[in-house]
């Protein structure tokens, strides 16, 4: 039952869940307006949403509709914030307490009603003890497993030099780590039990070269066109 | 007619563009196996790709099959490495010597023989002249717009505090700046002709944070069943 269970949840594409955000902002708007029950169509119709899609991405956890009245908003917003996982504050520490590390446990974005920066750690004797500038304190990354217990650690971020990243990958896997946001350039063998997320910052700045390389084009067919200045 | 080709360029969805990459390796490995045709169905079997949407897809750029040859390996690689804008490399400014401005001028991702970081720029006297550990040199930030044209600046990215943000992302405007990757989470008013995509952090977590509401539920669920352990 529970691998079954588990099987079905992985194969949740990754586009579901950022439909299933979208849906949860309708219904906020909805419920902050007032309104008690929607039908599929009449939310797609306002929102401009598919509201087949809607249906079978909701149909991934269970039946949510009432027959003839439709959804309930405030109850599916509910249960949409549950499957999000939006229901608590998320837990993180930034293993690599260099530039990269620091800049990330100051980060806005991760410290917020919905995210915080619990821990920061680093094996350099120099910087164990110092703060970041936002006040949270570098520790002893031998000092990990215990932390992640004690404060009750959801993600684990990875900014270390790559020649370090599988060995403290594979710490936090046996500290009981979950859930890992890579930002080390290597290929890095995966601990069973572990979700990892790498983040490329190389893919963000392609789609603006791409843009760029438009422009150049545009010009350079412009200025072949005797229309063209 | 210039106009004209910048408002058809303008609306090429960024899918389109991943997937333009999609395809420019597979044809790298088809040229690199000697293969010199190739049809749109043979294409997409081999990869798993959907062939009426690859034909679409290049369709936005022009026309590129011949009638019953299909597509010149080589020569559809040429051109896809032009359309996307892969055949130089990308100079990148990064603008705040903090600790993620430093981090992004040594991210690997950004120094390689595609992209190079060329400058970067603070507008604090105990930071300018000093070097990150890549060997970038912090700039005075009054010298932005003589180092774009000196340096032949493609893209520049923000990395200053939130404050600051605005009067910089004008500034590099009027240096005739035409792609900015925005880190700073703030509202920005996009100066005309700038091209601007900012990077959430936020969102990278989300996936994983969706895992763990998952892993939870499921544990909930075989707990409550009298299969699970």
């Amino acid at each position: 039952m529970r691998k079954g269970l588990r099987a079905r949840h992985a194969e949740i594409p990754e586009l579901t869940t950022r439909r299933l955000s979208i849906y949860l902002r309708c219904l906020e708007i909805l419920d902050a307006a007032g309104v008690e029950t929607v039908s599929s169509r009449e939310l797609a119709d306002q929102f401009h949403l598919n509201s087949a899609q809607f249906r079978k991405d909701l149909a991934y956890f269970g039946e949510f509709g009432v027959r003839g009245l439709g959804y309930r908003v405030s109850d599916l917003k509910t249960q949409l914030v549950e499957i999000l996982g939006l229901n608590r504050q998320i837990r993180m520490a930034i293993i690599g307490g260099g530039n990269l590390g620091t800049a990330l446990a100051d980060y806005t974005g991760f410290n917020s009603s919905r995210y915080r920066v619990v821990a920061l750690f680093d094996s350099d004797p120099a910087k164990i003890g110092t703060t970041s500038r936002g006040g949270v304190q570098v520790q002893d990354v031998r000092q990990l497993a215990q932390q992640v217990r004690e404060q009750a650690v959801d993600i684990v971020v990875l900014a270390v030099p790559a020649g370090a990243a599988q060995a403290v990958l594979d710490q936090a896997a046996e500290a009981g780590v979950q859930a890992v946001l890579n930002f080390v350039p290597a290929r890095l063998k995966v601990p069973e039990g572990v979700r990892l997320k790498s983040v490329d910052l190389k893919v963000q700045v392609e789609a603006l070269v791409f843009h760029l390389a438009r422009l150049e084009q545009s010009e350079a067919a412009s200025a072949r066109t005797p229309t063209g200045r």
